[in-house]
């Protein structure tokens, strides 16, 4: 198997690093507009070829796959032609700057029975799985909420909010928990270092099983915190993803009992112990390389992460155009046939 | 001075016993509806005396003031009878259960001339203050939002919401710092253990100066958080009531200069020292019954503190009609005239 | 059941207070020499009796018990004037200055068949009793050694090391939890403020059991710390008496196999979950103050509580000694029989 | 500037990293006896000659220096044949086996002009050296002790106890702080898990300026803690490893004046600000290679550096001296001249 990668920036870098630990997996090219990119790239990797343009990768007829790190913007056309041309294609998250592109792309991936997928990581973190089974097996109860905040003082983009920049994370991790699309979206932000781009937004996601979610995101906050918390009738679980316990399960509730007597109920509180489950310490991003290789392989070329990938794009969509009303309007939140299935 | 505390749930005793501690003052009588109550009380405090009817109270012509930590749905007609009978006045937060409630009170003391306090004891914690100091001595430059969780597995309670029971600690605390009403407040939440009864809430306030304000609120969380964020272009505050470090300044923004170009901006970003200033350890609610005895012997009868009581109500009322209806309509935060002045 | 309480220093007014919580028990005295101690407990506890002459107390025929709370030095006078007058007597830890007034102390409750308890609360902690079962029932497999840190900037005493002050809670909790007294104690320290008054501990302590034990006491330290961790061959306990969650099990650990062949051996690690147990929330005082009422009514009049309380005081003599020697010499660390049994 | 790289264990890797990353430096050979590591190597640096011996580098005329990272004692025979060949030579820590071993390298290297330098990386850690230099402007006032724990659960190694592989450390941070070598050494430890290979100690140094330290080394505990507080008479630090803050400084201390009348004294407590100051996040492996490459142009062949190695190696004996007598015996700590000049 022969890849390439396009985009040396954040992502870039450590793609070509997974890449490179992947068992007969060639990296063949690596390609970006930056000179300087492409040196650091082949004092690190001498063995890589170097490009700046991505047509070289295309007419190169021993590529198979061609992996993109991308400015969001590119996606949809970058992506097209690597399908176009008969490769296989990872793109990173998300999956394109709207719904209309992602849905193109998915139907590219299908009419030419190629690889498409989308560098959610997060879906490969075992911390995010552990969540998702305790949520399946039943263990946290009837769901009840989930508040998530994603916060730094980070990177401000010129062309991106904060919500283009981020809400990929909690959205993807949010669909895939709850195997269902929100009803809708609603969220409030404002622009404060650059006019009209906005830097902080929270978020309010109401979905059809009653679960509502809130999001809060920003660039603007003085210390990293990368916190969800699940809510559930029976145990409650905090998601840390930078703590060296990632996750903690809660034994804790409130237990309703019907009332016996009109305007009466009755109300017990359980405070049990707290357990931070062993988790596996495989890298999400080395899991998500070994996917994209293996759907390759074995000839799957969609699955449920493009879905997934897609109906973030629809809500990314959706929560940008709550925020243009102050969240005064909900918006419903993904167009189309709701299409999460995990 | 003679005092007299009614109500000895969870706020009474705590008054009861700050009282004692205050020089020049008694303590001539506790009341409760239940007379186990009063017998912890009279274990406590042999020398009170001990009554379930707060007629015995307004009939004491040696009684100067009242202190009233009862539900609050008891507080406009217990406080209006107080101040009827010519004793000043303090009534645990929230004021009262409706504005026209809470403004009947202030013009009942305002006519009869005698104090009325109402327990909004966060504005007397030494934490608040110094960030109500950092923001009007422009430490944090130009304020741009407030995130504050306060979460927990908590009491609830039969007939009031998480946002009664909890919102008053942010409003005043808003409403202090911020010296100015929102705009607007819009608030999404969910009744998930007992019906009609909401336990979460998460409300965004939009205020005059630009400033935007989260609230989460509660009673479903595995872990104890109390944890406001205040954000500026200067600097950044953490301030967490729970930690031995309460405030913790972040010399960290984003600094933007305006583009020389079109569609050009330079971000820089700074990340400083940070500092958790030591704080005074006295306890807020001595502090305020001090200051409940100070207003009552200088005669001055209202103060900033009642008008921002008033307020809060309000600001919850909104709150409320705005989860009616699921976040989907702002609703104007404060009725009349804006009346906060700090 | 009639007390009085002597000394209304730190401990004083805690003992007055969960005396007052116990069912049919009366407090009728409080002495001190400070008349503005008992004014403070006469605002307080109207119906307590005054004095300033614990012979006053002595001469009551109706009083049953006294609870000692002043500074070392006085305990053995005071204890044994208590026992003499026929009164059962409890004692703020440490039980005595010296092994020989301790041993003197518990042979005169001996012969009178009077109650002697000394105050080592921690002994009623829910969190030390929790790592106890732990230890007794095999969980945490063969015990290696406990590391344990007790460190503030803390209160300098005129006539008292830091290890006179702060070691008998180490003390008494490593006695407790190994049943059994160390062969041997080494300890340096230093001087740092104040002249020959050690302010800083580094004490290392060897048991029979091969478990080897480090506490480190200071009263020179930036922030406040609790922290025990006990490391067995199964499981490890950190346990942090500031924390939300004092007690933390890991089930952590390395496995070593017996050398097949000559010069090799084999380990494996495990790191499994960590458990927060749920614990009781009772106030160890109380529970303390309920066992020391429990004991008279018992006629038990001595317990395993006294003989931890003795061993206590012989082991920081040693202590002492060997500081003195700058950790020089290993010091035999409990003279006399060793009467640990738990 | 040439050099190669010996030893591909857990070092050697990140060696090659910034070796790649320097200007004007070539890595012409990486050599390892496990031709799998070598196969890594070749994967990620192609360019790079490979060998399984030693002998092949110290042949080769074009290559100016070599980095040595190999097992403890093999360092005596590496170092010395790396500069018997005419190169310079790096050697991780710690420098040998034997202080004399350590002293024949450092003589070699004065004999021959070339520069040995030794892996003490922790000495060019921004945080380490805002230490140092809060210490030597006497900020902290009169050091008082420095208390240290570096524990985890961790790899037991077959050759070395838990103070050959950690106290380089603790040992080399001390001594560069500090500026002087310790009067003595003071340990204690245990061999819980394989005999006779001591996996805790506890670890006592006496300096002359006074300064009592401790370090708690362990291969057995259930939580990484990298912790070191220096207590000074005007203010104290806690420097950790791996906190997002490494180094808080806490404006805190206690005052002692002079007795007025004999037997009193009078001290006042000092609680003040709490600062993390921004730290440079330079990465100390990438300034340590810097300086090593500096160090051969510079043609400064010995340094500070080589000395404070010799001397930690110094410690490391009398600290193995004073375990074989379970700490009974307080050792000397450093043979010879006292050679530590910072």
């Amino acid at each position: 198997m022969t890849t390439a990668v396009v985009g040396l920036g954040y992502w870039g870098p450590n793609l070509l690093r997974v890449l490179h630990e992947q068992d007969d997996v060639t990296v063949r090219h690596v390609c970006d507009v930056d000179p300087e990119r492409l040196a650091w790239a082949a004092a690190r990797y001498p063995a890589v070829g170097l490009t700046t343009d991505i047509q070289d990768l295309l007419d190169d007829p021993e590529l198979d796959a061609i992996l993109l790190a991308t400015p969001v913007h590119t996606h949809f056309d970058l992506a097209a032609r690597t399908l176009g041309a008969g490769k296989h294609c990872f793109v990173e998250k998300p999956l394109a700057s709207s719904t209309a592109d992602a849905d193109a792309l998915v139907e590219l991936a299908t009419d030419t029975g190629l690889t498409l997928m989308c560098g959610h990581t997060f879906l490969y973190s075992p911390a995010v799985q552990t969540v998702k089974r305790l949520i399946d097996d039943g263990e946290l109860g009837e769901l009840y909420f989930i508040s998530s905040s994603r916060v730094n003082l980070g990177l401000h983009q010129r062309d991106a909010s904060v919500v283009w920049d981020l809400a990929p994370h909690d959205f993807s991790i949010l669909l895939y928990w709850l195997g269902e699309n929100p009803d809708w979206v609603s969220a409030i932000g404002r622009a404060s270092v650059v006019p009209d781009v906005t830097d902080i937004a929270f978020i309010d996601l109401s979905f059809p099983s009653g679960v509502l979610a809130h999001v809060e995101l920003s660039w603007l906050a003085p210390s990293k915190l990368r916190r969800t918390v699940v809510v559930g009738s029976e145990k409650m679980v905090v998601y840390d993803d930078t703590s060296t316990e990632p996750i903690r399960v809660f034994d804790a509730g409130v237990t309703y009992r019907d009332p016996e007597t009109f305007g009466e109920y009755h109300l017990s509180y359980r405070t049990g112990d707290i357990v931070s489950p062993h988790l596996d310490n495989s890298e999400p991003l080395a899991l998500q390389a070994a996917d994209f290789i293996a759907s390759i392989r074995s000839e799957k070329p969609t699955s449920a992460n493009v879905a997934v990938a897609r109906d973030v794009v629809s809500l990314i969509e959706a929560t940008e155009r709550s925020l243009l009303q102050r969240g005064a309007l909900r918006v419903p939140a993904v167009a189309g046939v709701a299409s999460v299935s995990t």
